[in-house]
């Protein structure tokens, strides 16, 4: 069966952007392109090019909008501008991809992107149903052809659950694991004199607690207690040679 | 003051992807961009195309992942396949965003992308606190470089709520506009010679629910008024010239 979404590229002029719309198409897993009067020598180069997707070499050419979108159901318009003038709705894409989403699940769905220069003409626009608009800085709204159509089907692809998914920390160490470690780094600042005799006991609390903000992967102690162990070891037979 | 995010670019070969990284950024309202011993004449050839972002004209070129993410205190690293082997934690983009976005509130964050060719090689995510894999395709995982970038800023500056903005449907027309309207259908058909004079009140009903069925915009029901107040004009003036 055919894909229920069709990226319809509306008088494409540059090969590389017409080659990244199919590679964005086959990243997120859709296959039907559409073009609409492409820019000949700008197909005949995109498709010729050695690392062309499949999606490019199936993709269907018609000679108008209409023709292109005749057997979808809802037909969408990209746009930078607000475009207010047009009284059609106009969706930021997280709503709009919700909507279409929703349409996607019964019948074909048109996502209608315009040339890299003039975007969609208000013609263009009178066969949609409603407009997307990319939430892009309104100074600097124009996102490149091949850009806009990797974010829009990005956004269709993304899953709202995953954005909650369970952050998976590594576990904590245990305390006593800590006290090992605290140990450890005791007995060789000692050795070291880093700790004066007099404050001794003042000291070994500042270091336990100096050691208890660290994080130490559970996953890591052996590693860290091999590491200290082989310190101290240095430390010793340098400390005390014939020990 | 300088933007928290940092694009982080490890040595870009081709100038379109450096251009397209740019543009993006400034699409998303983001600054601060990295190149790590970018490919020279790359570089050269990206900065001098005549619609260069001012972003690549004040890009900053490193010697080092390490030199380029210094001051951030997240290092994120972007990746395509599932890299299960590394025992870092690897987060769809999803769940990603809302960790850096997190972390951008307090301290600076580095977005780390590798070469087209290779990705960020093993050394290169050894300098990376976790990985970020945008959930493309696992047969066709692997995205060009400038849609990588303007897929993750999008995410970044994606708004949760916008997704369950209020959408605006136009207003429903009253009934009795719908009445009007069923009236002058009724009386166009009428007079056309659609309803058999024997089976009329069956027929009302019938065009009455056919009407009803329709989405009428309450704005645009003087423009159907209109239409088939002239339609119905012209058929009296045929059927009767001389009324």
């Amino acid at each position: 069966m055919a894909d229920p979404l069709r990226i319809v590229l509306v008088s494409p002029r540059n090969p590389l952007n017409i080659g990244a719309a199919a590679r964005a198409m086959s990243n997120f897993g859709f296959t039907e392109l559409r073009l609409v009067k492409p820019y000949d020598v700008a197909f005949r180069e995109a498709r010729s090019a050695v690392h062309s997707e499949y999606i490019l070499k199936e993709a269907k050419v018609f000679d108008s909008i209409a023709a292109a979108t005749a057997d979808c159901t809802l037909v969408v318009g990209t746009t930078a501008a607000e475009r207010r003038n047009l009284q059609v709705p106009l969706y930021r894409l997280e709503t709009a991809a919700s909507l279409v989403k929703e349409q996607l699940a019964t019948s074909s769905v048109a996502l209608v992107f315009g040339s890299e220069k003039f975007g969609l003409s208000n013609e263009d626009l009178s066969y949609c149903n409603w407009l997307l608009r990319i939430p892009t800085r309104q100074e600097h709204g124009s996102m490149n052809l091949g850009q806009a159509v990797a974010v829009c089907l990005y956004e269709l692809r993304r899953q709202a659950e995953a954005a909650g998914e369970r952050v998976e920390m590594p576990r904590r160490a245990a305390a006593g694991d800590y006290e090992c470690i605290t140990g450890l780094l005791m007995e060789l600042l000692d050795r070291s004199g880093y700790v004066p005799e007099r404050t001794a006991t003042s000291s070994e609390l500042k270091i336990r607690r100096l050691v208890r903000r660290l994080f130490i992967p559970q996953t890591d102690v052996q590693k860290w207690l091999g590491i200290l162990r082989q310190i101290l070891w240095k430390v010793k037979s340098v400390s005390d040679p014939h020990g």
